[in-house]
């Protein structure tokens, strides 16, 4: 356990709370709630948790994690270090970090699963990623339990990571995926606002803004599973080519991988949707960070052990926007 | 949607964050994990955020929430006003607030919801509560709908409320409930920490305290569901009369119920162990708030408008203990 202290200044806030977007009520069963009796839930909610600084320098910041994770990957590193949460606060960010509808402090619809015929196939599927599987999908070594000679990582703090899986519905979603409207209702009354999302998250900035670019300044994806760079038809990426556009991707992306396509693959599919974006017009960058000589980065720059510095050159590109 | 600023001061921090206690690890099959690949799966773990003030003078205290809720319960209230864990920070408290095992942040196992057999019966229930059985469970007033006249519960907000409900494991634990492993380990961390429960997780503290008393200060029960009076062995009762402890019960507990027994039920209860511990030549003490001509409070003082006379209360009790 760390209690995550820095040694940095005190930290001065405004303001810091939490409160939820979106949301639709649905009618169930008394079995299907599961306690004491039926009636309605709120499903397809999203928990905001915020923090405005003293002094706000810069433009509000919304973060939004990957599959199997919670709003805590932006949080204290599973090291004990400070999280970007904080480090975009102190710089100057009013900083949302949000739940993935469907997860965590967002809840999700319980009915399916205790209906009196619930059974496999008819229940959605709860996912999480089994810790092996992370080591290897999420780079920090070439298999399980072996690290690469270079990683940033912090290893040693494997299991406390292991603990920030959470199961989540993301397999299960409609096409309209309620992320979207929960993500551009926060956007609307953010007003101007950065939306940077990481891994499975990271589409969610682009699939908002593509349905409404309302109260979007800019979007960010941190190694997001490919662009859609062949999918996107040219009106799509005209939309999109009207706000900046920034990616991130680490290290060792060309390691094999046994679970999909390598991270390689998805970097590459992010280059070719950056070109289409240039063509029309937009404005759009890869900071693939073994380019600039920042070796060892994993699928988590946000927890890697230089993840202030990674941060840092994220918030020059939003300044330079 | 509510920003949660207060027209307080700045609210100025040593430190932040987040971390979790417990946890162990499950071996999962592909299926079972339900993304990418089998392997490990860490379960029981107990997410745990907090905030430490720039100068802490008084001890600290960690906050657990009831069933179908999360840590959410003690951040801002559904209508935008400060919680408990930002008012106990700001009272010189570092404040620590949980999800409890098995929900929210903390995740659950998964596994026997993906199993090829699973089934109603063969997997836990997930319990969530209706909006309209909390409206009278909970003492917003007397039927769904209809408001006590003087409740201070927001009702106007009912709806932001009905989003904190998450699907909970609670009625699925062995008799060694994990919770009490993951707060025991909390408060021996902390050192000298007074555990405050709320509702279902109002009776963790008294559990915990009984497996282990190490690092607990005082116990707090929030509108606990009955005390176990009567199940108390003399030998557990002269455990528990070693640390100080304190009730809070708010109004209207007389109404009747469509869902087990009336909170006056509950509050007998636990004067009835108030009782036991005061024999044993224990410090116990129940606050009433309808005996301070204090009126109207629901059963979620943390919310309810006066909300911040209720902490005021109880950090008096704490300071003189």
């Amino acid at each position: 356990m760390s209690d995550g202290t820095s040694s940095q200044s005190p930290l001065i806030l405004d303001a810091l709370g939490s409160f939820f977007v979106g949301g639709t009520s649905v009618a169930r069963e008394a079995a299907e709630a599961g306690l004491y009796g039926g009636g309605s839930l709120t499903v397809d909610q999203m928990y905001v948790q915020f923090m405005i600084p003293r002094s706000p320098s810069r433009p509000p910041i919304v973060m939004i994690h990957g599959s199997t994770l919670s709003g805590k990957t932006f949080e204290t590193t599973p090291d004990g270090r400070m999280g970007w949460y904080e480090y975009f606060t102190r710089n100057g960010f009013p900083t949302y970090v949000v739940d993935q509808v469907g997860r965590a402090r967002s809840g999700f619809d319980n009915g399916p699963f205790n209906r009196p015929d619930a059974a496999v196939g008819l229940q959605p599927v709860l996912r999480r990623v089994a810790t092996e599987v992370a080591w290897v999908r999420f780079r920090f070594g070439p298999s399980a339990g072996v690290a690469f000679d270079d990683t940033v990582f912090p290893i040693e703090a494997v299991q406390e990571f292991a603990k920030q899986s959470v199961p989540d519905l993301s397999q299960s979603f409609p096409p309209d995926d309620p992320n979207y409207a929960a993500l551009s209702e926060l956007a609307i009354n953010l007003k101007d606002v950065v939306l940077m999302g990481h891994s499975q998250g990271g589409r969610y900035p682009f699939e908002t803004a593509l349905r409404n670019p309302k109260g979007i300044r800019a979007l960010i994806a941190i190694e997001p599973p490919g662009c859609r760079s062949g999918e996107y038809t040219d009106q799509d990426v005209a939309k999109l080519a009207k706000v900046p556009i920034l990616f991130v991707f680490g290290d060792h992306l060309e390691t094999p991988q046994f679970y999909g396509p390598n991270w390689l693959t998805f970097y590459e599919d992010c280059e070719a949707f950056i070109a289409r974006i240039r063509k029309a017009g937009g404005k759009a960058k890869m900071i693939r960070l073994s380019d600039l000589g920042i070796s060892g980065n994993s699928h988590l720059p946000m927890q890697d052990k230089n993840n202030l510095q990674v941060a840092a050159l994220i918030i020059d590109w939003i300044d330079s926007i």
